[in-house]
């Protein structure tokens, strides 16, 4: 059956034999609509090609169905993730989700000065950034809530890991094998997001005081070429480490990539540990500090769902676990290292 | 300043020190406005944290400043690339993107079908997915237009790479080093997305018939587990291949883990190739077909941006060029192969 021109909301409640503010109510996602009911006039609509304007439901509503999802980048393997999480949440409450990159403070500082110029959103979920409080007062300007993922901000809804907790029980596991000389890598770079980068630092400095060990701490830029360029510090030095903890997972491997290069054996020669619990950990089988970042997704799409939903404030403080996952990439320290000569395999 | 409580147009006009229409225009970046009125029209209207009501500007311009953008998953390698490249443009073209994961044809189809109870976008951006003639039809009666990002479509906008040439070239690339046995791993899934998946396994065929060897085609789910899968079986037949084509570099991980964990050295055991030029062929050093995923990207909203912007439809056909990266993982063959003891480091 061909669908009229512009069908129009009547149009919806005759073919499904309800009231008009039934399918206004059915199309919002209002509640006291049965579900039976509902699913008829969603039908009906459809079968129609009804198109609901929400600009005019909103101005009755309040409401504009859609959340703003800010990301410092789209491209690694952490943001991927937590936008499916995010995605799976949000359809079933039946919410759009707008994606803004955001890949530096200043970008941000134009996205936030730009948003009475966009189209409204009714929650921002801000993933992995550091939104100053400026910026968190310019957004409670605008009426809109923020919800944190992946960073925890107190009296604001955030979903977050103990990233100080995580890096120093990593630390402590490669004490614990009995390293001495572990070093560090930490990323930072022009973004200022750093936050979790901080805290996991931390967690090292504290495991280390705490076993009297001297903390070696070597910072490049992010990704895969801060890793590699940090490594190939780290075999420079004159007492190299016997072990390496990589602040994630992508740095890691750019510290694998110079190792393998190097012919050094992991873990015969050096330990190698990660924090994320990346696909890619599991594929090289690095040891890792695996979050849960497909969860925190969902949660944050859940906080930002019962905001909107609700109408009222959220202060909830979501922390979620994380799991050391140890493989191939760590062991005890051999007694004799030598790193000049390429380690015999193990026997 | 305290911004006003509701500040309105005219509010704008006054602090911008413009007429009403210069306003409006400036603020639905519509032409004829110079760019620094243009730009004082927006300081002006940051500066009183005025909401533009894009419903109501909806009604007259017919246009809602946004773009669905389509993916079968959110957290390959792939889509995050692409998804970067879309938001570049996008923001150039002040257009904002939502962002829809269907993650099979059936959730593709209720995303069709619920369209009309969605906010309303310009346009839709379909990322590697095969839409049907029926599911296009059922946009075009919405009067939406539709990109295709990463797949060929006849007398429709698209943006590709030439699939079948490339996997071509990079399987004539195994036959001139020497190698006759190739293998191709090709995968399949519920997804019902597999157009590129049949391109390529075409391009290996093709120039396997052309040089007179047996195609030997195992297929297996997708991703690691799949590479990792087909792997397991070439390692098992009775004369195993000297070098496999993978059609993914994803799936081409999945196998060199099993070569790895086998103690099966690369490229002296067997040499690899993959496809797509992500940052984790570069770090295991696997020769890849690169295919331009950012410049896809920016080039599909592109195409989106012109319709939207000048609301004619298009049948523009960019086909972008790939690179064959020759790394470390594919050598010509050794003469005499034994899969069954460790191979020896080449000397």
């Amino acid at each position: 059956m061909a669908p009229a021109e512009h069908p129009r909301m009547s149009d919806v409640a005759e073919r499904a034999g309800v009231s008009l503010s039934t399918v206004s109510r059915a199309l919002r996602g209002a509640p006291g609509v049965a579900p039976a009911v509902r699913e008829n006039v969603l039908r009906a609509a459809a079968e129609l090609s009804y198109v609901v304007s929400r600009g005019a439901s909103s101005l009755v509503t309040g409401r504009t169905g859609r959340i703003a999802v800010l990301v410092p980048f789209l491209q690694p393997w952490f943001f991927g993730v937590a936008l499916a999480g995010m995605n799976t949440r949000l359809r079933a409450a039946e919410l759009d989700m707008l994606v803004y990159q955001v890949g530096d403070v200043e970008e941000l500082d134009g996205y936030v000065r730009s948003l009475p110029l966009r189209s409204n959103v009714d929650c921002v979920v801000a993933v992995s950034l550091d939104l100053d409080e400026g910026e968190i007062k310019q957004l409670d300007e605008l009426g809109l809530p923020v919800v944190f993922c992946s960073q925890r901000v107190e009296g604001r809804p955030s979903v977050f890991i103990d990233n100080t907790g995580a890096a120093r029980g990593a630390t402590q596991h490669l004490l614990n094998l009995g390293h001495t000389r572990i070093a560090y890598i930490h990323t930072r770079d022009q973004t200022g997001f750093s936050w979790s980068s901080q805290e996991r630092r931390r967690g090292y400095e504290q495991a280390m005081a705490e076993a009297g060990a001297e903390p070696f701490v070597v910072s490049e830029r992010p990704g895969h070429d801060g890793g590699a360029l940090a490594m190939g510090r780290l075999l420079s030095v004159s007492h190299p480490p016997t072990a390496v903890f990589a602040e994630s997972d992508d740095v890691a491997m750019g510290a694998l990539r110079v190792l393998r290069r190097s012919r050094l054996e992991i873990p015969e020669a050096i330990s190698v540990i990660g924090f994320d619990g990346s696909d890619f950990a599991e594929l090289l089988d690095l040891t890792t500090v695996a979050q849960p970042v497909f969860e925190m997704g969902v949660r944050a799409a859940e906080l930002a769902a019962d905001i909107v939903e609700t109408g009222r404030p959220s202060t909830a403080q979501v922390e979620l676990p994380t799991t050391l996952l140890v493989r191939q990439s760590t062991a005890a320290p051999r007694r004799s290292r030598n790193l000049t000569v390429r380690a015999a395999p193990h026997s």
